[in-house]
């Protein structure tokens, strides 16, 4: 009983990688459970290595990485949209598909936790859900730091580019327009391509857009990321807060249309 | 020597979350390379139990939660401020706690990875870091759809609130000045406090407010959390897409100074 009861320090700290770890020796011990065992030293050298091979998938962020097929996120995302909305899609799009390329300890991320982000969170309209979803992923990924500077690029990408860029191999609905947004601002970026599409917002046509959408904000931020573990990543997009001595977006003529900021400095 | 290097398996199970079941099977695993198991079919449904017992507690939103004391959490807030801004102080604000209060799996939640949200993602402004904060922990305490409804009241609160409401035990820095933003924006929220406070962005003023709003958004999301928790939460925020037939906040005014929106319905 006390043999059975017991474990030792050293089997912790090498299984303390994470639940993977742990289910790896668990798997060791329980093919044991079949039979007497006869060489247990040499089980321990091979349980040890399978530990050693998985300790370094912790929860500390910068998480291990992989290169991923973009066209594989792209799609997962999309159709993570018509599930949970457009946070969501980023997050799962991305991390499952390391859940599959990686393993552990991207199957331990909740990613239906970050749902709430949808609408630029829970429909007020600010940062684009997409955007909130590819914050999440590259700071788990690289970490907050250098994840930081990749999600500026991706920001400063999607205020600047027109989209969706993604067409889907199978689109669920036809849509006419891409629209530069010149924000990150989920009501302006929408708002704007609903004008010209001359759609409604609960339309299945803004659906698609926002699908689409984020299966492009996956897709960018799976190249930039792609680019940093193999070190060829170079941040872009400067400081806002330093170039408008105020945090802010670049499109300061959308809300102070008269051109004279009401805030100093701002 | 030997009882030094031990830890018997009812500390793990106590101690731990999702780790703990691979951790146990890999103790009884590894226990049994000492000898010779005589009754394998019993061990196995012993195991069995250990696992089912400790499987509910993996990294799956909901995690298990516990009523927090509200000064302990945004006293953690306002110091962790000063370490990586805003997103991260109200992450860690709470999660930390949870993890001196509840251990596992709050122990394997990189908190370090949010902090790219602050200033409105990376000083673009956008949805205050501080409540990026809060839709993230609320996503893992009370999961999407419940973390959805609690997150939705805490950003409606935010944006009615002369903020900061709360004052640390040790200020850094005197301030003024509290302010109602009607709006989530960090740029919009940031902004009107700077100019009644008539302080620089780069201030040590504005830091502090900052610093002090990062433990009022805190202490509001435990105060719902510790409400949801004990079954006397009810959500009192409606939908902002429904109402105004497009993601969008309150404050159409600020940005639409004409009173004619650009964008119909909007």
């Amino acid at each position: 009983m006390v043999d059975e009861d017991k474990l030792s320090r050293r089997e912790f700290l090498y299984s303390s990688g994470g639940f993977a770890a742990g289910v790896a020796l668990a798997g060791g011990g329980l093919g044991m459970l079949s039979g007497c065992v006869s060489e247990p030293q040499e089980r321990i050298v091979e349980i040890e290595k399978i530990v050693e091979k998985t300790t370094p998938v912790s929860l500390t962020a910068p998480l291990p990485y992989k290169v991923l097929d973009t066209h594989t996120v792209a799609e997962l995302a999309y159709e993570n949209w018509y599930k949970d909305f457009c946070s969501y899609a980023v997050v799962s799009g991305i991390i499952d598909t390391l859940e599959v390329e990686v393993g552990a300890p991207y199957d331990s991320i909740p990613t239906e936790a970050f749902r709430g982000f949808h609408g630029g969170a829970v429909g007020w309209g600010t940062l684009c859900g997409t955007l909130t979803g590819a914050g999440i992923v590259t700071g788990l990924v690289a970490g907050g730091a250098e994840g930081e500077a990749i999600f500026n690029d991706v920001i400063a990408w999607y205020a600047e580019t027109e989209l969706p860029v993604y067409t889907p191999d199978n689109p669920k609905t036809a849509i006419q327009n891409t629209n530069r947004a010149n924000s990150p601002l989920c009501h302006i970026s929408v708002g704007k391509w609903m004008k010209k599409e001359n759609v409604a917002f609960f339309s299945d046509q803004r659906k698609e857009r926002c699908a689409r959408t984020a299966a492009s904000v996956a897709v960018k931020t799976v190249e930039l990321l792609n680019d940093w573990s193999i070190g060829t990543y170079t941040p872009v997009h400067g400081s806002q807060a330093k170039t408008h001595d105020i945090t802010s977006q670049n499109n300061c003529g959308d809300c102070h249309s008269d051109g004279v900021p009401p805030i100093p400095g701002a």
